[in-house]
């Protein structure tokens, strides 16, 4: 308990409040802000395995709008609003009105009388996702001011065509835990690697988002990739001017062995080429099926160049003390294991399985702090209540 | 706070308990009913503004059976059950083994061991949707006094062939916002117009249930639409004879202009003809696909031939003091918008779309205040001991 | 008020803790356990009636993941858990990423960060259903001892291959209620009988999970079925084993007449051969869908020699005192209603009708009971606990 009301007390001096704040891109907020996300994960996680409450709301829906699959987002955010005390309702674009024309605006509206978070999935289109999450924070906005809405509910960007907040944020949690505190994470090499994979159109957003994060901490940040899997240019310039600003470094590579060396932390994920992505966008919109299947294949193609583009025993070998901390969003492309040639080979996964496992738990309670952070004034406050009052989750 | 209470004072007055009552039709409910429903939505609704807990169940699900698609009557329908404690059950014939053959009786039975509410939106077809309610309503009747149920769901018509009292009910409440008081509606001109859409299929269930209501309020109620394009005959009795005891008068007119001429408020507004609806039930029930597009297209046909029946700046111009009050229960066709010609001109409906979006918005409390007039024995009772405890909805 | 002090007092004297377990097969309960069980459901049941708060969850979620379709069990378990203060979570295997690979243990863990209770509905195929759920609940046991998951969630078999617990109890908890006690069941004989249905491919959980759990209580048990419809050898020779343990009775016959000469109980329900599931298991894991369509032709075929076994009044008449009660998990296919020739005659499902519903509405309470005995430590205090609260589930 003694560490709950320490945290709490970090917290309270960091003094940074996001009341009434939607987290678009990490790189929108302050540095002390990111922390004190971090911090509110890390106590509402905490107080979850005390078998503490953590109920903030009576009643209020929490929309989830998903325009792509996804097991773990969607039961991360099913989890997350839950133990806040909001109650999900999904917004399916098949079954609802949506598709019949409707405005953003109207429906943004009509959705959330009594709605206190949107979570919305859209990584899809490069140019889109982003910009769609901001048409719908807009037109909350205006709800409000209109005298439509009673309240305004946040926004959370469950990943998008530039950023995966909630991803970004939970591994930066976990390499908090891992090496004890974000400023032992300063001076320390992170290489964020292309990795090979038999799928294709896998979206951007986790390496954007972990350059444009990773950045901003005094660490050695490594990007590599084969020639033609450029990320977006905008989040590569940024990293570069985070990493200047934070004390650290930026580097671009083609060589995955040179990204390893000596890293302390290797991320090895696949992704499709940013122009693959914008060719795909301009077919899809024209629907042009052949174009698309074309492409797809010339693109499989292309990745097929580059199998050797794996994370393995050898290349773990080369990191600081053969002994780097390996990351993945999952689910990863094993190779053996879920395919024949994939991002990681089966016993350097097995060897960090667990790891990856606890990485992606911290995931529920980063987007419950998101929505936390921006439903209370004090949240530092509104935590000390909580404890106070200490009901049980369960009563066993 | 003192609003609240004045509220309260006003709604015991009335003593017109509804416990234990399906509200189908709102002609089924006597008046002083009718103004218990708006003022306890009424008082939700403030209560739920001003951060106050509006939670009677502990626990009980809500069951929603849509059989149409509908994200307005879908997020209506989780909220206000939601601000009650109780949580949706979506009860999906795809999902379910009713498409197997089972009888209404028993899923009704079934699904509802420990449902508070079934809520059910069944307006296709044309002499069904209210009887296929009321016989849910039947069989829990019987599951209550054969000893299966220990408690009687209360089903809520969320549309049928007939009425749309949830929506209805939604546009009093905001007629009464607007004017004040439903006695100042007394004299007041309410055209209900049928207005062209490229779309077909569209239910009379709105138009029905407007004249079914507003004919009880004083008004000059003035339905207007093409010949061809009649409602069912019982609903225009039904409005013709209300209007007589209310002391306002009802007219039928094929004329868009002379409905608008003077009046305060205008609902233009289109649907199917009754007899395609007819026509297209029998082709249905007998799968002939063939028929059913034939229909179609002579259906569109017969409403490309009304064009001009659309709400333009003309036409409002002829309305009193050329400021009707315009109406919609969303989402309109909107010229140049959502179609190439349609319900409405861009222009006027941008002129009142904050009003349509204010209207919509008292829908899940129209929702909410339905199943509370049917839950509890005294809701003014019941909303001042909320009131007493006051509980925080949120805390900041 | 009496009554619930009573039960809670037996229960505790029974003394049978399940904290912590899955019941995965009833036979792997002890009998005080299977005991305990009941007495929680009934618990639970009279407390819903009487309107008080069976709340133990703040918080949390329940995993629901059906492999088949299903109206009951879902709305069952959704009522279950939402007693206790859980809110479901559905894991649609279409809309999850499951579909793409990602292993058992992966998902379970990815699913479970927040979860207190996974339900699974996975039938279809022998030898799989209920090793899938063994394969859930290690996978779990692994993340809680691995430090990934702050809980354990309790795995509850809601159909497998085998066994089908949650429906079984509930019809024991039915002949409790009918026969006044467990002990009154003592030397009562019943028939599970194979019956005639149109349908194919119902699996066998039903007929085995019944001689599985009734062949327990000193119980004369006749399983009927024709040649060639034999259920998996090992549940057969498992009641013959506990019918004489117990005291009771077991015998396999050709003879639907033989079955409910005097019996006390009828239980008569369609299923598949087992040899034909089994042959179905390899066509579909081939995707031999011409094969598969051979197979149902076949099967329907070998059915159709057996049309004659029909519960009807005739052999109703053989039974003790003309005057068995007729038991069925619904829906039952009755003659003339739901088939043109099926399991039962119209006038003797109308018979029994209410009793069956009633039958089915112990399901939610003996669900929510499984959950209940897994996650208290002592489900006696805890239940005292409530009834001092006392708080009231609806606020009339």
């Amino acid at each position: 308990m003694h560490q709950i009301e320490q945290m709490i007390e970090e917290l309270s001096k960091l003094n940074s409040p996001l009341f009434g704040t939607d987290t678009l891109l990490t790189w929108e907020r302050k540095w002390p802000e990111v922390e004190s996300l971090l911090l509110i994960a890390e106590l509402l996680k905490t107080m979850h395995s005390q078998n503490i409450s953590t109920q903030i709301f009576d009643s209020g829906l929490a929309v989830s709008q998903f325009r792509d699959n996804s097991t773990r987002t969607r039961f991360s955010f099913a989890s997350a609003v839950d133990m806040l005390g909001l109650a999900v309702s999904d917004l399916d674009e098949g079954k609802s009105q949506m598709a019949h024309g409707e405005t953003v605006r109207e429906t943004s509206n009509m959705i959330s009388f009594l709605t206190e978070v949107i979570g919305i999935r859209d990584d899809k289109f490069l140019g889109e996702g982003n910009r769609y999450m901001r048409e719908v924070a807009s037109a909350l906005d205006d709800g409000v001011s209109e005298g439509v809405l009673n309240q305004r509910p946040t926004v959370v960007n469950l990943q998008c065509d530039i950023d995966h907040p909630t991803q970004t944020l939970s591994d930066l949690l976990h390499l908090k835990k891992v090496f004890g505190s974000l400023e032992n994470l300063k001076g320390k090499k992170l290489a964020m690697s292309w990795a090979y994979s038999p799928s294709y159109g896998k979206p951007l957003s986790v390496p954007q988002g972990i350059i444009g994060l990773m950045s901003r901490l005094g660490m050695e940040v490594v990007l590599a990739h084969p020639t033609g899997y450029e990320l977006m240019p905008e989040t590569v310039e940024l990293a570069n001017k985070q990493s200047q600003e934070s004390g650290g470094s930026f580097l671009v590579t083609d060589s995955m062995d040179d990204a390893f060396a000596g890293a302390d932390i290797v991320y090895p994920k696949s992704w499709a080429p940013y122009s693959v992505m914008q060719e795909r966008l301009v077919h899809l919109k024209n629907g042009n099926l052949e174009e698309l299947r074309a492409l797809e294949h010339r693109c499989l193609e292309q990745n097929s160049e580059h199998v050797s583009w794996e994370c393995n025993r050898q290349r773990m070998d080369l990191t600081n003390k053969k002994d780097a901390l390996y990351m993945h969003c999952l689910p990863a492309d094993i190779t053996g294991l879920s395919c024949r040639e994939g991002e990681v080979t089966e016993e350097v996964f097995s060897q960090y399985r667990v790891q990856t496992y606890i990485e992606a738990g911290y995931k529920p309670f980063i987007i419950a702090a998101l929505i936390f952070a921006s439903k209370t004034k004090n949240p530092a406050v509104t935590l000390s209540k909580l404890m106070e009052k200490k009901i049980n989750r369960v009563q066993f």
